[in-house]
């Protein structure tokens, strides 16, 4: 394994830069009232930052990916990469499971992505995926264990700080650790925390366990986006070393979290984007130096689900 | 009647500033893939730029409105209103006529405001309204045809063209012409259009009558944002030498746009507020210098009313 760096994602920054937005900041008064630095890559292409690191991957391949590629993924992954192969024109392969509600399935077509449902869980599309991969000679795209992936949504944070030099710790939600670990190598030493749902602390166990170690079954409402079973090798190996902790919310801050965002921002997030926001509200950062950033990293949510 | 001028707006800006959110740009792609930048109003505190206008208001009237402010609006406006009072500790009272939907009494309640519900139409409320702040010796707070107001709305564009000094055509959308007059204040001959419903083209009705008519009705779903009857004195005559032109849109063309950024952006909209969007759509600003800049002055909706 290669050591990856701030320059990878500098790199990756300057191969993306042309295809994705630069979603803005917002300084306003937090819950309680204290302030913070929201980063709305709610805003982004495909509704989340998962294009950057899709799109980083796929230019990377460069003539290996000229016939197409696949992965599996259901959420915002799937989008990620549908939307960066729609946008440079590369064919794009998405296996997802059957259960997967026919919204994204809608979504991701309309990204121009080639759907293959497969029976059974998200494991099985993973593996039909891997499969179809091998058998047509064609890149698998990793939805974060991949240098390339990290490395793009660490530009999430790159882009933050340029626009928010004043923030001096920054909060993410850790699903299976690529943006945690793409913010570690982009923070430079700037403080980076972690958060995660009780019932979906897939990171936290691995620190526990001194590994990635796959959990037994995810118990959050954040489950569709936060819902990696395993950190990767490449995203706990970042985190373990650069991540100052992650701390742990309930389903319930999560909810309130994404209300309050409404009510007070009219931003539409998430359940899973809003942890880190839910943290801050939990009291989690009460002793981190200020300002505090926050990146909202998701909106592909109808906000039926929770503005009755 | 003074003249106003870019210094009102100016000297607004930095009476406000301590108080409103500086809402962020971001640049993308519009409909048919021309580059736009969005000025994000939409997140300002209370939902909308109304709070601007009438925060410069309030502060400018000083000790006059120590003991309160009266104003009658079921919308954007007494929410600006209402919350600039709750901010500075000042009482507001606000005038909805009955037939007000309840959210929107809840919203200003929420807000502090002490409300009002009188029997009949908008007319009738802003005529107790009127009688209620003589009798009671206080200030009432007109929704757009006030100097002050005017001012304060203008500092949405100062700030923009601060943001995005490439931008070389702005649209806003026209009610009664507060946002519009302001922003002719602070365009410092930067090309402004306005965009108004029709069925609800107050100002271009002004326009074709060489001076304010009032409207026999409002016929547009953005009623309840763009539906003043009547254009202003102040905000006519600062429109008619100020104003590129006015281009009208259909209902239609609204609500695509107000979908559309829901689809591309994930922003939610009001339907009057998405009107400057439409026009782009149809083509109104093919043969203005560009880069265009598009003013999104409002959130207050339910999205369930656009996302099905």
């Amino acid at each position: 394994m290669k050591a990856l760096s701030a320059v990878d994602v500098d790199e990756a920054h300057a191969r993306i830069l042309k295809w994705i937005r630069v979603t803005p900041v917002i300084r306003m008064q937090g819950p309680g009232a204290r302030p913070v630095v929201l980063k709305l890559e709610c805003l982004q292409r495909s509704g989340s930052f998962k294009l950057r690191g899709a799109f980083n991957k796929l230019l990377s391949l460069g003539e290996a990916a000229s016939r197409g590629v696949i992965t599996a993924s259901g959420g915002n992954h799937g989008l990620g990469v549908a939307w960066a192969g729609w946008l440079s024109g590369k064919p794009v392969h998405v296996y997802v499971p059957e259960k997967t509600p026919s919204m994204k399935i809608d979504m991701l077509e309309r990204a121009n992505a080639r759907v293959q449902c497969i029976a059974g869980t998200y494991a099985d599309a993973e593996a039909a995926a891997r499969d179809a991969a091998e058998s047509k000679g064609l890149p698998y795209i990793h939805a974060y264990d991949d240098p390339d992936v990290i490395a793009g949504q660490g530009t999430v944070l790159r882009e933050f700080l340029t626009q928010a030099p004043e923030v001096q710790t920054t909060v993410v939600a850790v699903g299976g650790g690529g943006l945690a670990a793409g913010s570690v190598l982009a923070a430079e030493g700037r403080r980076i925390v972690g958060v995660e749902p009780h019932g979906a602390n897939t990171m936290s166990a691995a620190f526990d366990a001194g590994g990635p170690v796959r959990l037994s079954r995810i118990d959050s409402l954040a489950a569709d986006s936060l819902g990696a079973l395993k950190a990767g090798d490449w995203t706990y190996r970042i985190c373990r070393t650069g991540l100052d902790r992650i701390d742990l919310v309930d389903d319930l801050a999560l909810i309130n979290a994404q209300r309050w965002l409404w009510e007070h921002l009219r931003v539409v997030c998430e359940i899973g984007a809003a942890a880190g926001l839910a943290a801050l509200a939990n009291g989690c950062l009460d002793d981190d130096p200020g300002p505090i950033g926050i990146v909202l990293c998701g909106a592909n949510v109808h906000p039926s689900k929770f503005i009755k």
